[in-house]
């Protein structure tokens, strides 16, 4: 794409003053349009370097209300940031809801810079791609607004910029080996970013690409761009309003190959476990997974384990026992109650992402994005069309949790409807065990028959073959227990 | 204190399982209690190398509900932690109330391994303790319980169980030369530590110092020190609750030398300047500002910039004059509305703590912790006792911040009564300045009497010697924007 754009075009700055007067006031007035809307925005401004992402963000951002704009500087990964899958320091600074994010380089370097320099493989480099389409593709989908510029200049004009900026005394330490080798290697770079510009030039997030060569050129067009993105979203979220769309017939497709797992009336539940042969198992595998749980540790392999299951079901104490044994400085039990107002404010995904493990750390979620299709989608959180897309987004979700090297584990502890009501009496009768029920616990047991369908929906939907349900038949705990900390160690076996 | 501690007893299994049966029991329901009344508790394991921690935490952990706390391990800073203030990280981690963060390990390293393996000053050692001291206050006044716990063993003991640590092949990783080191230098290690202890034995953050050689012998103390804690500072909550004790009559004395600021009613407001004038005077103080951002940058200076003042007394515009030109990568203007349900849960400066910007970074803040002496004390959301002692707790904060390193400018933008009038009526009259305008600000203004009474209070208690208020008169938006940017020059050459 790269080739064909125009570096020769100038403006003077009369004819730039004129153009972008009514542009500025424009992008003051529509800021506070998107605030009212609440939709969100992320600038991004990405290309080669010494094209003047910085002073072209310090002109756009004198447009915008500081209490609304954060620019978000991205440098290389710390050690820290690369112990997780690439994306997660990105999806970490999402904007909430009807603020303006503007990315000083973002995402894209890992695709392009990281390719040349680093020597990332084709095939990491694509699937990092398909990541970024996926990622870029869940938050528009969920009403997030992205604009994305690739500044561009030549080989020649960049080499005039570096030796300009290494001139002045207050400027040159700016300018640094790399910037000089990469002047010199100009075209590899210039290959990398034009398969990234093309792979990555999708329908809801295209690509600007912006001639720097000129200055006012450039934030002409910059302006100009960015006031008509603005208003395209506005209006779009404005007709959504009065004429929502339909909500799709079907789930969208995964994508990805699902295994099958049984419906949740065809699952037998008279599995029993003898109690002295459940105490003798209960420690040997505790001591199993505590030697199994240092190998992890030591080959940094992440593992993220997801329970759900019916209220009372017994997932507490089943993860009691998994854990017990296990160093408390390698795992974190993620507890996961109702979305709080600022999480609330983000995409439903961004407190997950959040919530990952380091490699080599275990994360087990009691409870997880799997709301989204069954709370959330029962009592009315989402609407439809955002419940039947998230199938498919949470199946993105686990497979890049995999290619990162994951060992992904989810749970559905299953008891009948006969056993919740005896355990749920039993917890109203006993004084220690009465915190653990409430209204809540009620009300959701009379929509039982709602569940069912949703999670017999969401077993099949997301039963990847790199992430299938384990169903744990809970009816006799003791047998549940033992069941989920064998599963985890066959898992981790079977990858130390 | 640590030569006096008895490390020979020893407790047989018999004899700890019958001790810690009703401990273990008492802790599980306790947790319950501290949740209902939302206090928050900080439990913290130091020591010895090798005392066991992991595994009395994992023990520990057993205990509670894995939805109500956090384990959390403090590992050496990382560089990017090593550019803010050393207690900034162990803020920003604090726990939510009602919620239980155990420390594995703490800010406690920094002030005793590090003295003897980095050569940490005494000066700057006893400053971290005196700081040290300082947070632990901050949090208990608040409400927070603080269990610390320091496990003690001999040379001998250590020298033994780092050796057998070091023969099981799937623990040998663990012992690292530092370790050895650490054993060899036992005596060094053992008089910081003493120290130490002795230094942050504070009343209301007692030191609990484990003998440790035994487990049974430890892990019973522990037991013991957590419930009794835990049920005192329930019993303290409840007395609290039906009879508070009375607020103080004075507020809390700084301890920090203050200077004279005007009172407001003593503020000339008749200062102007000249448009034309302005026009080239603003020109050259942000070309001025520009080269001195460069300057901070490069000498990784912080500087924190506080905006207070009247509602319409031009907050917004005077801080654009003072970002235009600067380097967006290189500052943030972080906006501080009403506090957020997850903000309200912590202390009230563990927000702004979050907010610090990393050594050569500017921070300038729209609204700040001085919220807590405005609004807050005004509108009720503090109790008396808390806006009296916030006046000391906001000054410890900002000598922090200059011990860092950090220039702190602080700016109240001053308008009279009649001025604030004509604003607001002329942003209720002009379609582009409306969303400016709330119905809070009316309510505000009725309360102009009261605020005149806080901010004089505020910026008599707040004026120290190493962070004074720099009252900027804004009758004369331009006069107020050139004084601001100049005062601010001022403070930055001062230090380049």
């Amino acid at each position: 794409m790269l080739e064909k754009i125009n570096l020769k075009k100038t403006m003077i700055d009369a004819e730039y003053k004129q153009m972008t007067r009514a542009l500025k006031a424009d992008l003051s007035v529509l800021q506070h349009s998107l605030k009212e809307r609440k939709i969100p925005v992320i600038v991004l401004f990405d290309g080669w370097g010494a094209a003047g992402k910085g002073s072209i963000i310090a002109d756009v951002i004198l447009n915008l209300d500081p209490r609304n704009f954060k620019v978000m500087s991205t440098l290389d990964p710390t050690d820290e940031e690369r112990r997780h899958p690439f994306l997660w320091r990105h999806w970490c600074r999402i904007p909430a809801r009807g603020r303006i994010a503007i990315f000083d380089r973002s995402w894209y370097p890992e695709v392009s810079v990281e390719r040349v320099e680093k020597g990332l493989s084709d095939m990491e480099t694509y699937r990092r791609m398909d990541n970024i389409n996926a990622f870029e593709r869940q938050l528009t989908d969920d009403g997030y607004l992205i604009v994305k510029f690739f500044l561009h200049i030549s080989q020649k004009d960049q080499k005039k910029r570096l030796e300009r900026l290494a001139e002045d005394k207050d400027t040159a330490w700016r300018v640094t080996d790399k910037d000089w080798k990469r002047n010199k290697h100009y075209d590899k770079h210039c290959r990398a970013f034009d398969e990234m510009l093309e792979r990555t030039n999708t329908p809801n997030a295209p690509w600007h690409i912006v001639p720097s060569h000129d200055k006012n050129c450039a934030m002409a067009e910059i302006y100009r761009v960015l006031v008509e993105s603005i208003r395209e979203a506005i209006a779009a979220a404005d007709e959504a309003k009065v004429n929502p769309p339909a909500p799709p017939v079907q789930t969208r497709p995964s994508g990805y190959p699902l295994v099958k797992v049984p419906r949740l009336e065809d699952v037998r539940l008279d599995m029993a476990i003898d109690p002295v042969e459940y105490k003798d198992l209960l420690k040997k595998d505790q001591k199993r997974l505590a030697d199994l749980h240092n190998k992890l540790y030591r080959q940094r392999i992440p593992v993220v384990a997801v329970y759900e299951g019916w209220d009372a079901a017994g997932k507490g104490g089943n993860i009691r026992r998994l854990v017990t044994g296990l160093d408390p400085r390698g795992y974190e039990v993620v507890p996961i109650a109702s979305p709080t107002p600022d999480e609330l404010a983000h995409h439903y995904l961004w407190r997950f992402w959040k919530a990952l493990p380091k490699d080599g750390h275990v994360a087990i979620f009691d409870r997880s994005w799997y709301g989204r299709v069954m709370v959330e989608r029962i009592e009315g959180f989402c609407t439809e069309a955002e419940w039947k897309r998230a199938f498919a987004e949470i199946n993105e979700f686990e497979r890049e949790l995999c290619d990162w090297g994951a060992i992904v584990l989810k749970f559905w502890l299953h008891i009948d409807r006969d056993e919740q009501l005896r355990r749920f009496n039993d917890r109203e009768n006993t004084p220690e065990k009465r915190w653990k029920i409430t209204d809540e616990d009620w009300r959701n047991r009379e929509k039982w028959d709602q569940y069912e369908v949703a999670v017999n929906d969401m077993l099949r939907e997301t039963s990847t073959d790199f992430a299938p349900w384990t169903i744990v038949e809970s009816q006799d705990k003791k047998f549940a227990r033992i069941k989920a900390m064998e599963a985890f160690i066959d898992a981790v076996k079977a990858r130390v």
